[in-house]
């Protein structure tokens, strides 16, 4: 006979898991859903800018047209012609069966983290990355090789030579080309060529990471590592900030030899790509005009980016430093060294009602933790409440940099 | 100074994926979507009892009235208090709190897998079990303990205690419960509450994958494993088998305490579950009678049921075995040792042009390799079809089988 055990024990986990708690972003995302708070947190794209006339026209379409579009079924043909011709927009020739089309570009990381990257394994990236990322590899517990980034130039692709150089051999290169999240840097030319020279020369591949590249906003448009070289670039691309997220598709495109190992790994992880938000965007970019769409995105973000810069400049104090970004969706601040931005959070949130995602989050380096860094998102609120949060945040850090002069003086 | 390698080299693979084929459903998958086969293969529902006029005025409702829609998103709350509901139809008491979206089904047992396994961990199943599971462990390489089944009963559950007895502490037991997939047999009560019993005995969770529950055409409807137990029983549900497939949406019952772990290595996956998709099951759960339509799916199926077993019995030879399943939507019929079913598809496919799944596929025991099975699917099609597939394959069956005993009167 056995006692029934008392109902707060859990089954045992396993070792990598026993320790994980919600992600700082998945609970930036609860507290800023609350009315009433203006949210820089999370990178998402405004919804008042989604094309949901043409969604509703190709749903029409589909769902009168197309018997196939609620059943289980392959990748949709169509679609990876496509994306072939979008990815010709960004200077990548590729085919279309070098295109996988995932559930949303993490799942795209995911699957190939999963491919690559055996548990205690090396990765190589950058002290600074997406959360999402670190998210990926951490289930593989994996030995984090990181180096530095230049804020005007992007990774230092010598760092990584270096370490390729003594004899690192990761699994993969995590890089982020334009508009890199939270960095908000791209890289340039040069260092793009350095850096897929290296990939080939050690034979590792890079994944590159481009959710941005279409949201450009200079006069300059240097194409992803992907165009310098098709076998050691995995590239990764999404709908999710040039249409809309909640259509959970992204891509792809990798050396072909790579496809059936990929459809493996997929099957395993979710069946098959949504077959019925697969044929809305096919038909969507069928029926409507992409480059026009994209051209207002471009427009409209670009205006807010100049908002927040402006902003920014108007009630920040001098001493902050940032960039203003030529893709993408973030602002990245660094304030002086003894700002701690988690604690500006608990402030903002509570007095300001502002959110935003402290540096602290986005490091892998326990030796560069960024807590005096934050990440602003500009594409998510409109003009008028960049302008509005942005001056509740700058009275905040000013305070904040007052109570440390203060404290410092009485301690001298 | 490097010198250019030549363009058919890969990057390396993490160990275990280096051999990664696809897999024979995937490449079923593809052959039985050719025009003018009759298929078997797949766990397909018919696409022509999907509820269509429904999902349309569902879908003008959302994007007309929900502009948190098309945006990244929290698990919708509505979406779980309806899935609340849906369990108690089968006798599931559960609390939204316990209640995790998924992509799917697959989605949810491949996240609990990250969970609870490590790699070379033990699992304990079935011989024969879903290949799509046999994917979701495989990355792990795992120690797999598997037992055997009775066609009529069920997973052999003192097989089972006496694995745990003699001190295998697998990081789950995976069972279906009812409706096998493929084994399409469903467990008595008192198995179900013999394994639950060892399930707590002994601390090992079970994931009870319950995607054919909906689907029962018996007098007598046993609740699910999770029915006895909130704490050792994690259960797998979807609306690809009731609703339809493209939506991508399924959902777990699990202890509230593992909800925020899920959460991270849901965000990992693919950041959060369509939140449009999500809306329109919402939307069409409030505006339709879902009981009308599980009624209808029911009595259909029922019916293809009956027609494939009758088939079966006109056209296949007598020395074939099959169960009559009171669940899901597969036939599993035992033919002869010495039939080898992989090679009798080959043949279905050129000569008759019709697919189904060989035993092989779905076996995890070398010694129990199930060459003589095949698993035959009767959602998909409709009677007619199913009558005309049946017959043509039971011509190949017959055939088969008189080679074989030719060979052996050769052979004396």
């Amino acid at each position: 006979m056995y006692t029934l055990k008392n109902t707060t024990e859990v089954a045992s986990l396993a070792k990598w898991a026993q320790n994980v708690k919600r992600s700082q972003l998945q609970e930036m995302l609860f507290a800023a859903a609350k009315p009433g708070i203006i949210s820089f947190a999370m990178g998402l794209p405004d919804s008042d800018l989604f094309p949901v006339e043409g969604l509703m026209r190709a749903s029409r379409h589909v769902l009168a047209n197309d018997s196939r579009a609620l059943q289980y079924g392959p990748p949709f043909q169509p679609l990876k012609s496509q994306i072939v011709e979008l990815m010709a927009k960004r200077k990548v020739v590729c085919r279309e069966e070098q295109i996988f089309i995932t559930t949303g570009a993490q799942q795209g990381m995911n699957l190939l983290a999963r491919l690559l990257l055996e548990t205690g394994g090396q990765v190589l990236t950058e002290r600074i990355i997406y959360t999402g990322f670190q998210q990926v590899i951490e289930p593989y517990e994996p030995v984090a090789l990181s180096v530095p980034t230049d804020a005007e130039t992007g990774i230092d692709v010598e760092a990584v030579a270096s370490l390729l150089g003594r004899g690192a051999r990761p699994a993969f290169v995590y890089a982020i080309s334009s508009g890199h999240n939270p960095l908000a840097v791209s890289l340039t030319e040069a260092k793009r060529s350095r850096l897929v020279e290296l990939a080939r020369q050690y034979r590792v591949p890079i994944i590159e990471d481009d959710p941005y590249g279409f949201l450009n906003y200079g006069d300059v448009i240097l194409p992803p590592l992907r165009s310098f070289d098709e076998q050691w670039v995995f590239y990764v691309g999404s709908f999710s900030k040039i249409l809309m997220p909640a259509l959970r598709v992204g891509w792809l495109v990798v050396p072909e030899s790579l496809v059936p190992k990929l459809s493996v790994v997929k099957e395993a992880s979710d069946i098959d790509t949504n077959t019925f938000t697969q044929r809305l965007i096919s038909r969507f970019l069928e029926q409507e005009e992409i480059n026009t769409h994209l051209s207002m995105l471009r427009h409209e973000y670009r205006a807010r980016r100049d908002v927040m810069d402006q902003a920014l400049r108007e009630h920040f104090p001098p001493v902050a430093k940032w960039g203003s970004p030529d893709h993408g969706v973030f602002f990245w601040v660094e304030l002086p060294r003894g700002v701690d931005t988690l604690a500006l959070l608990a402030d903002a949130l509570e007095k300001e009602r502002v959110a935003f995602i402290p540096g602290h989050a986005f490091s892998v380096d326990p030796l560069h933790g960024a807590t005096n860094c934050m990440r602003l998102n500009f594409s998510h609120s409109n003009p008028n409440l960049i302008r509005e949060g942005i001056a509740r945040l700058g009275k905040l850090v000013r305070e904040s940099l007052n109570r440390n002069v203060q404290a410092r003086d009485r301690a001298d």
